[in-house]
C-alpha cells in the first residue's frame, strides 16, 4: 500500500460545495439563477406551463448534478454537502422556484438518504399544492436486486429523456412514465483503481492496494462485486460489457447510447482505450452505437477509474435522446 | 514525499498511442478518417478549395490534438508517440490527405522537436507542390522571452480562429495572419500538484513533495517559475490571473474567452472553485468574460493541476470564435 494523502487546490474545505456552485453559476453566463439562500439553482427561462424537472443529490460528483441544469435537461437542482443528500428544505425551495403549475418530476439516484429527504419534500410540497412525481435511478448492476440498485452515471440518461419530454410540454404523468422507461433501459457498471477523498475530512474514504482494482465500486466508494489484481484494460472492459449486456439484456439489433464516464482521476487516454474495446465488443454483438459520450459526467472526486453506461433506445426514446439540450455538462 | 506508483488501466503500454487513436475514431461515428498506415486522422468532409488546417504534436495530452479534428477546427492531425513530436512522414501524409489545393496551415506548440519535424515536412511538401504556412503557439507565460515560450492549452484558441477562417474559405495567407493574431492575443499559465507518468516507462517524470505545488509547470513537466508550499486556491488563481493580465496586458473593457483547463488529475470541484475566483478577479478589473470553458482540453496524463488561458477577442476574433465547430473535444 502506498502512503498517499489527498492533495487538492481548495480554500476552506468547508466552503467547497458553496464555492463550486458559485463557480458553476459564473461559468454559465446568466443561464442559471441561484435559489436565494439555498444550495440550489434553477434555469432562468423555464417556460410557463412546462413540467419542471428537478435533479439532485449530494455534492462531490461534479458536474453532476447542477451541471445538467439547462434547456432540454433539468430545470432545477438541489444540492447537499459532499456525498450527503440535500435536506428537504433545499428540495422544497428549488421545486417551488421551478414549478410552473404543472408539477415537478424528481430525478435522483436510489440512496436511502436521498429517498427519505425527497419523499419528505414531496409530502410537504403536496400540502402547499405542488404536485410531484419521483423517479429513482437504479442503473448500477453491481447490486443484484434491481430495487436495491444505486443510481450512478445513468442519472443523466434518465434526465435527458425526462428533460426532452418536459420541453415538448408533455404532462407530468407522461414525463414520469418516460423517465421510468429510460431507467428500465439503462445499465451501468464501474471500475475503481483508487479512492476518493472528502474535502471536509481530508482523508481517503477507503483503501485499495497498489496492484488492485475494484470492479463495480459505487460513486461514494461503496463495495463493488470483486477486488482483484490489476489486469489489462481490455479484460476489464470485456467483463463490464458482458455483464451489462447480460443484465438487460442488450441484444443484436438494439440501438444504444454508450457512455464512458470518468470517475475522476482517470486519464482521457484510459477512457479512449476503454471506448475502443467497448465499441469493438458491442459491434461484434450486432448492437448499434447511436451515440458515444466520453468524459467526466458523474465523478467521485479524484477516484481513478471509470464506469460504462448503456441506454437502449427504441424509436420513442431515441427521438427524445436526440433532442437538443444545453447545459454546462451536456450540449447537443 | 509519498511513495506512489503510476496506476492506469491500459493494455500493452507500447500500444497506448495507437489504441487511444482508435478509441477516438470509434467515438466520432464516421466523422474522422484514418490516414492509412500513419498515426494521423483527417475529417471526412473537407470541402474542395478550402485551406486545410493541421494540428499536431506528441500524444499524451488527450483530447489534444486529434480531439479537435472536425468542422470549424482542424482538418487533420499528425500524432507522435507519448510526449514526442510526430515524425516528418506522418505530418507529410496527413497534410497531403487534407490538402484541397489551397495549402495547409500547421498549428502546433513551440517545442524544438516539433519545430524541427514540421519544418522538414514543410520543405518536403513544398517540393511536392503542397504550400504550407506555420504558426507556433507560444501562450505559456512561465517563460519570459516570448519567442521561447511553449504552446500549451492556447493551441486550441489559435486553432479555433484558424479553423473558423478556413471554414469561410479565407486564403492561406489570411488564415495564417489570423492565427498569428490569435496567438498574439492568447496567454496561459498552469499550476501542478503532482507529476505525470509516461505509459512507456511506467514512471513519473518528476517528483513533487506532498506539501508542494509548482507554478508555471509545462505540460510535459518542464520547469515552471516557482515551487512553493501548498496554498489556498484563491491565492494561486490570483497570482495566475495577475500574471496573465500584466503580460499582454489585458485591461478594463477587454473581452476575453476564459479557459480553466484540467491538466489531468484535478477534480471538477477544483476547476469550478478556480473559475469562481478567476471570474471575480476579471470582473473586478472590468474585463468582460465572453465565454468560459472548463474541463480537460489539453492534459498531461494524470498530472494534477490546471492551467488558465485568456484570449482577448476584438470584433474580428470574436466573430471567428463564435462560429460553430464540431469535434470530439469542442462543440459550439
Amino acid at each position: 500500500m502506498s502512503i498517499r494523502k489527498p492533495k487538492k487546490l481548495l480554500n476552506d474545505p468547508r466552503d467547497v460545495p458553496e464555492e463550486q456552485l458559485q463557480g458553476l453559476i459564473a461559468a454559465c453566463g446568466g443561464d442559471l439563477q441561484r435559489v436565494d439562500g439555498y444550495s440550489a439553482v434553477i434555469r432562468r427561462d423555464i417556460p410557463d406551463n412546462q413540467v419542471a424537472v428537478l435533479i439532485g443529490g449530494g455534492s462531490g460528483h461534479e458536474p453532476m448534478f447542477a451541471g445538467y441544469v439547462g434547456k432540454g435537461l433539468a430545470d432545477a437542482s438541489a444540492l447537499g454537502e459532499i456525498f450527503t443528500s440535500p435536506s428537504p428544505d433545499i428540495i422544497i425551495e428549488a421545486a417551488k422556484a421551478a414549478d410552473r403549475g404543472q408539477g415537478v418530476l424528481f430525478v435522483y439516484g436510489n440512496y436511502s438518504g436521498d429517498n427519505m429527504n425527497f419523499d419528505i419534500a414531496a409530502e410537504l410540497l403536496e400540502e402547499e399544492g405542488v404536485i410531484t412525481r419521483t423517479i429513482r435511478v437504479t442503473d448500477d448492476i453491481a447490486i443484484d436486486k434491481k430495487s436495491d440498485r444505486r443510481g450512478v452515471a445513468g442519472d443523466m440518461m434518465v434526465l435527458k429523456i425526462a428533460g426532452a419530454a418536459a420541453t415538448r410540454f408533455d404532462s407530468l404523468e407522461r414525463v414520469h412514465q418516460l423517465a421510468v422507461k429510460a431507467n428500465d433501459n439503462t445499465r451501468s457498471m464501474g471500475v475503481a483503481l483508487s479512492a476518493c477523498s472528502l474535502p471536509q475530512t481530508g482523508e481517503f474514504n477507503f483503501e485499495l492496494a497498489d496492484d488492485e482494482l475494484e470492479l463495480g465500486m459505487g460513486i461514494h466508494g461503496e463495495q463493488g462485486v470483486r477486488r482483484q489484481k490489476m489486469a489489462p484494460a481490455d479484460e476489464i472492459v470485456t467483463e463490464i460489457i458482458e455483464r451489462l449486456c447480460a443484465d438487460l439484456p442488450f441484444v443484436s439489433g438494439d440501438r444504444v447510447s454508450l457512455l464512458i464516464n470518468n470517475l475522476g482521476g482517470s486519464t482521457v487516454t484510459e477512457l479512449l482505450i476503454a471506448n475502443r474495446k467497448a465499441n469493438q465488443l458491442l459491434t461484434e454483438r450486432g448492437i448499434i452505437i447511436h451515440d458515444t459520450l466520453i468524459g467526466s459526467y458523474c465523478t467521485s472526486q479524484e477516484m481513478s477509474g471509470y464506469s460504462i453506461t448503456l441506454m437502449k433506445l427504441d424509436a420513442e426514446l431515441q427521438s427524445l435522446y436526440d433532442a437538443p439540450c444545453h447545459s454546462f455538462a451536456w450540449r447537443k
